[in-house]
């Protein structure tokens, strides 16, 4: 076996048992049987520290779930429950989190499902589309696929029609801008697996997005700001200078999936270099390693607390960036970074005897955070990235 | 001398250099002479790094300056420049933070004035009240306590009786609670200077303050939780376990000035040893030193960002404490503990070099956040304490 087969193969063990981890400790410890859905907030050993469920993760760990029946199943030691876990998701989501008279969804409940808040934005409603087409995917029942796109049709109107049903009411002194995270959410929606007929309607809403989220590249290419004006000029002030590096990176696996699928040589290339590998670079920690959480394109100090921290997410989307980035052009200098970071997240975030990822370290990569699920985190991103990774390793390995 | 009056000698001095940086840094880099008011985004050279005006610290300054015209004129160099800033802070506190047809205060404007959002909650109100009460008392212009007094009254309605105006709509799985930091900071605006009829009139808002303060000490005296239920008990989650050790011990002072006023001994003790001791030797960090930000009382790990980081607010709240305690008691275990936290200050808030104190440190007390003032830092908590604590101890200097 070559060198260059080992590795790969290498990768591939380490990530496939890390995966294994993942699914056994949420299978353990997050089913609500009694209400539905799933327990949020898990302690590093599986342990309750707080009932009250936040629908972006209700919604990302159906998403997950449905992933992993569809793309990973081998590591799933019980199906039947995985699936009905899924589904008893899906319900919890559909009677308690969406509100069936504005098809606003709510960001907190209480463990039975009485509304707590709302968000302003459309992330929640974002990750309720993903749960559902993703699970139509894996049970077919119609009921899923409808949902998905209702919602995904609302949020069409909210991103790019009119946002006043988000309680968004701006006074004199507001920026009109455009936040990244918006046209980036919005395009993987659109890439999400959907019928012909609705992909064909969608291509417009597509071309908007990669035309509203090339305006953050900025500084002659040379960063990417994550609030730029509607017609895509740099904002004053820190908000306009803010750094948001998971998310540039982010949005540009989301950028080069479109652009492999349009076959669009010109946008894979920007994707790479102006979305993964800049941000990667001028976010990366030389001094302890890890990626910088924020930043300002000036350097002034950044004001939100833990600016400076190493927070899980970015991680793996720089991860699913490189290794996509090496698929696409077989370049080894990313499957260089990818061997970086990869040892950065084995060495500091992945918990190898409870399972899954610590999600928050300190600048020195202590964790800080013990938990596994919180408010901001849950069965996702660590999956995500290893299923995704996995998939093309073992792709690579078979053509090899 | 004494060893024990020099010592007190030496804090007085330190503490006065200390006030005469910090006062000199905000003078020089702060005032908008173009919009009046203040730039509330400086760095710790004094650049200004966002214009943005966020109306607690319009408050907060205009605040300042009037306490230390009112009771630390000596290090003022240019008093009539100290006070026509202040005026002019006022002035736009009264034409552009508050809204005249609710009396609601924005939160944040543009450098010229125009609102940009509010907060659903009493403390920008609180902060505006505080400006024109003090303000009142260097200038006695009748309108800073017109007004300081109408926007009293709105508070007491907001905090006591209902606080739909707000903006809050409460949904089915809302938690009722007490949050600390309400009666805390209304007990304190009803311990400024006001008439004599108006102080009669707010006995019974002091009363019901005390009481709801009163119902936060829990586990058998040995905590205080920042949230309870309205009928004084433990609530669930996170939420009900949260730990905000700098509230506890700045509603201890002001508790401790109110029992001081009223002359009652058994609550000077229950402020002391509740609200002050405890909760700082719950929070003191034993291996790096400083106060943690947030804790959980069982011990789990705080969801926050930053909840391990040393913030400057917290020990100066601390710093007043023990001194006040001192003050009250003549017991010298309070001026230890008060050496402990100020050893630690000085060593790393305090910019002896620029002035002011930094605001953010790492557990290990490395500076993380360079500027001096930003969204929630300015020119308020380091000079609040610097005028007491220095007032206390010339008092306390010339008695000996």
């Amino acid at each position: 076996m070559s060198d260059a087969k080992s590795r790969l193969k290498e990768f591939h063990q380490k990530i496939s048992d890390d995966l294994q981890r993942s699914v056994d400790f949420w299978i353990k410890y997050s089913h609500d049987e009694e209400h539905g859905g799933f327990i949020n907030c898990v302690g590093a050993d599986g342990k309750v520290y707080d009932d009250t469920k936040y629908s972006w993760f209700q919604s990302r760990q159906v998403y997950t779930y449905a992933s992993i029946l569809r793309t990973a199943p081998d590591v799933v030691k019980d199906k039947a429950k995985m699936l009905k876990a899924a589904e008893s998701g899906a319900e919890f989501l559909m009677n308690k989190v969406k509100n069936s008279d504005t098809s606003r969804c709510y960001f907190m409940t209480t463990r039975d499902g009485r509304p707590i808040k709302y968000q302003n934005s459309i992330f929640t409603e974002t990750f309720y589309t993903m749960a559902m087409l993703e699970l139509y995917e894996v049970t077919k029942k119609d009921i899923y696929q409808k949902e998905g796109i209702a919602m995904l049709d609302k949020i069409i109107y909210w991103a790019q029609v009119d946002d006043t049903e988000l309680g968004n009411t701006p006074l004199a002194g507001h920026t009109p801008s455009s936040f990244l995270a918006v046209p980036m959410v919005l395009l993987h929606l659109c890439q999400l697996p959907l019928p012909a007929e609705k992909k064909k309607e969608l291509k417009n809403v597509e071309e908007k997005c990669v035309k509203e989220i090339l305006s953050h590249i900025q500084r002659e290419g040379s960063v990417i700001l994550e609030y730029v004006s509607p017609d895509g000029k740099e904002l004053p002030n820190s908000f306009g200078r803010h750094l948001n590096p998971g998310h540039a990176i982010e949005c540009g696996w989301f950028l080069l999936q479109y652009a492999i699928s349009t076959g669009d040589k010109e946008l894979q290339k920007t994707a790479i270099e102006k979305f993964i590998v800049n941000p990667f670079k001028g976010a990366w920690d030389e001094k302890y390693g890890g990626l910088f959480h924020m930043l300002d394109v000036d350097g002034f100090s950044p004001t939100p607390l833990g600016w400076d921290m190493k927070l899980w997410w970015p991680h793996t989307e720089v991860l699913i960036g490189f290794m996509l980035a090496w698929k696409t052009t077989q370049d080894s200098q990313f499957l260089e970074k990818f061997q970086q970071v990869f040892d950065y997240c084995h060495d500091h975030f992945v918990d190898k005897e409870n399972g899954d990822w610590f999600g928050y370290l300190n600048r020195r990569g202590e964790v800080t955070h013990s938990f596994k699920g919180g408010p901001w985190k849950g069965c996702f991103h660590a999956i995500r990235y290893q299923i995704i990774c996995r998939g093309i390793l073992h792709e690579a390995i078979s053509n090899q």
